[in-house]
């Protein structure tokens, strides 16, 4: 699914207590994982304590991207040209270590493809810190906006402009952090160059 | 809220019927609204019939924007730059005329400010079919993310790449519609001009 390649934040629905949230995360794919359709995962902070109770109850997890703004020649018409991707489901804690690990390698990998190969595996600690869930991708919903305005027979005689103002995402060049003698990674060059032609 | 002003989606989740669905919609701003805080506004379609139901339950609305990938020398500690704001409360759907023309007007501006003056006014039968809901912006709460990776002591004595790729929305040049003559408006070359330095 192209889109969830392309979308760097997912928007992740829960029920919190008495009250619905909505948070942006990071997210990994993984095509062939073990649910049905392949396997969204989503990882949190076993001490922000939100996500737990969270699998108690289904989920909604959306991911957007933003492509366009649709100007029509009537406020009613005015709209945007997006992809979406809804997902719906009882999200599955993932308590293989194997499958965890391979999970927050996907969610690193989603962000700069490659990159967890050349780090150092997840600490015990860093793990036990973490909560990865699950989720199927086979009840993904697709839904897409895109093309020009929505004309009506009488919006031709009015007057005025009428267009479409694309809208992308770009990444400027990579920054290194002080302390860093190496230079920049291949992997993150072609990966700062890659978003800017999303 | 400046972030408010930059961002162009917003992420509505609501409780429609047995599920929780977060969904991708535009919004609009009034700082001077008559809620708690100023008024945050969102639109739908009657016809879809999801937004009316959603009204008997409180609503959280997200907006984010990224601004970069936070890339570690651990995997753990990738994360990304980003401004988020959360608002959750129970919606008033806004039913006095006055108040449903200019929030209409507000979403439009929103994309492109001053173009809701451009335009005609919204028929009748354009506002019978839309649903206005307003929330309280009091109850936003900011959260946000900046600056470089995170670093633990026995970082440093890693070896390997750390830094960050900025990421932000540009948008492209303006295309405008087979059927229209006009020239593209100053209104929106300067909208686009200025999305591309957000």
């Amino acid at each position: 699914m192209a889109l969830l390649d392309d979308a760097l934040i997912a928007h992740l629905g829960v029920v919190a207590g008495a009250h619905l949230v909505v948070l942006p995360t990071a997210f990994g794919v993984d095509p062939a994982g073990p649910d049905d359709g392949g396997t969204l995962y989503l990882h949190g902070s076993v001490a922000a304590g939100w996500l737990a109770p969270a699998l108690e109850h289904d989920v909604c997890v959306t991911v957007t991207e933003l492509e366009g703004l649709v100007l029509a020649r009537t406020g009613f018409h005015h709209s945007m040209n997006y992809r979406s991707a809804v997902v719906i489901g009882r999200p599955r804690r993932v308590t293989d270590q194997g499958e965890r690990r391979r999970a927050l390698d996907l969610i690193v990998d989603h962000m700069v493809p490659g990159r967890s190969a050349t780090l150092r595996p997840p600490t015990r600690r860093e793990l036990a810190a973490t909560v990865v869930i699950a989720l199927p991708l086979a009840e993904a919903s697709m839904k897409q906006r895109e093309g020009g305005a929505t004309l009506e027979p009488g919006d031709l005689e009015l007057d005025g402009w009428a267009g479409l103002v694309p809208v992308r995402r770009v990444a400027s060049a990579p920054v290194t952090e002080d302390y860093v003698t190496d230079e920049v990674p291949e992997l993150v060059l072609r990966r700062a160059a890659e978003l800017g032609r999303v």
